[in-house]
């Protein structure tokens, strides 16, 4: 597999062609960003970290039917994926609140909330990743409603899955932020990365942060909290 | 009808008990608030401007079949309202790009949208009355999907309504914020208030702006803008 061309560059990670169409290699960066793009740095280690998170639980998302862009980790930061065309919509989940849905609404951080809640975003970060809701995203021509169900029914199977994996590892899986994109076929498949650096995970019993928290609020090392997370689903998934 | 009791003390409406319990009345302050209360003015006239206004359109609701809380109007500054439980969810319905819609998803003030798009605020002046979506509505309990689903159709109704009125008035009806409540039987009504304070009016010909972006935007004489507005309805009533 050769790598190929530089098609995009985003904030977190790289993505290059490779010989095969349909075939693209995703290399994870070490920078990090966070108040959309206002706060920056850079954590070595951190890209090799959550390339192998995501592998690990993008391969636990396809063996529970979720279909995904992952197929396999290549080397310590890249890993090939599947060619998709992206829908312009950051979906978030929420177990638990946090972050911007505190905020919002005026709730505690950390109340549990009595069902998992979804959100919709726009991703434009000229705009600042905007909250919107369904007639902005039919407004807009985003995706269609059928393809907009589908995608908030495999973002709750997808916290399914996760919450349990997450608490093999006596983790609380507090919300994460997902993008899906569309297959050469159209189907709709989950793309980017799900890791720490896009999920709140809270260690079960003290509520300690590993996760991109962490660096937004200058919580100590971004590399010690993700090396818990990767530890943790390593013997999860040796016992499991 | 005698006036009694202060209930409760708005930015720009007070409401008292009268002596039958399922009435109150409502009066209407000169004072004009922008940008959750921290631009604020007082304008002379503007209280008895918006009472006419909003009982003409409230009138007109209720002609077009939308129970409302409107009963009569009293005097130059106050009407009669049916007693209600105020849900705490503004209803906003929009038919032109403007305001936060414009500067939310990255449309140019004026675009006419392809269909008239609902949304919903959490009424909540310490959070800034936050945009909330059908989750958000339903994890604070604010009212259930039923109801929620009635408010939505209502708001529409309001909408075709309007536009046919203020098209009648050479006016575009750009969008508009309406609050419910429930009556004594549980039943869902329109209430608070439909004026230029609450409704954005462009003339059809010039878009010279007839309502609250006036105050907000510091573009000249509110009482003259809704002035213009109480005469074209008078107008238009007269001759329809």
């Amino acid at each position: 597999m050769d790598k190929g061309q530089l098609l995009y560059e985003g904030k977190a990670k790289r993505l290059f062609e490779t010989d095969q169409s349909d075939v693209l290699i995703v290399e994870y960066k070490n920078d990090l960003t966070a108040f959309n793009g206002e706060k920056k740095a850079q954590e070595q280690g951190k890209g090799a970290l959550n390339n192998q998170i995501s592998s690990i639980l993008f391969e636990r998302l396809n063996r529970e039917g979720i279909s995904n862009h992952w197929l396999e980790q290549l080397n310590q930061t890249e890993q090939l994926v599947q060619h998709n065309e992206i829908i312009p919509i950051e979906v978030v989940v929420r177990n638990i609140a946090a972050g911007s849905l505190a905020k919002r609404i005026g709730l505690k951080e950390g109340r549990e909330l009595a069902f998992p809640i979804v959100e919709y975003y726009y991703k434009d970060d000229d705009l600042g990743d905007p909250l919107i809701n369904e007639d902005h995203i039919k407004l807009l021509n985003l995706v269609n409603q059928s393809d907009l169900n589908q995608m908030k029914e495999m973002a709750l199977k997808v916290n399914d899955a996760l919450i349990e994996l997450f608490e093999a590892c006596e983790i609380k899986l507090v919300d994460f932020k997902l993008e899906f994109g569309y297959d050469r076929s159209g189907q709709i498949i989950l793309s980017d990365e799900v890791s720490p650096d896009t999920c709140r995970l809270w260690d079960i019993h003290t509520n300690e942060k590993l996760d991109k928290d962490v660096f937004r609020q200058g919580l100590g090392s971004v590399e010690h909290a993700y090396k818990i997370i990767l530890n943790r689903l390593k013997g999860a998934l040796s016992h499991g």
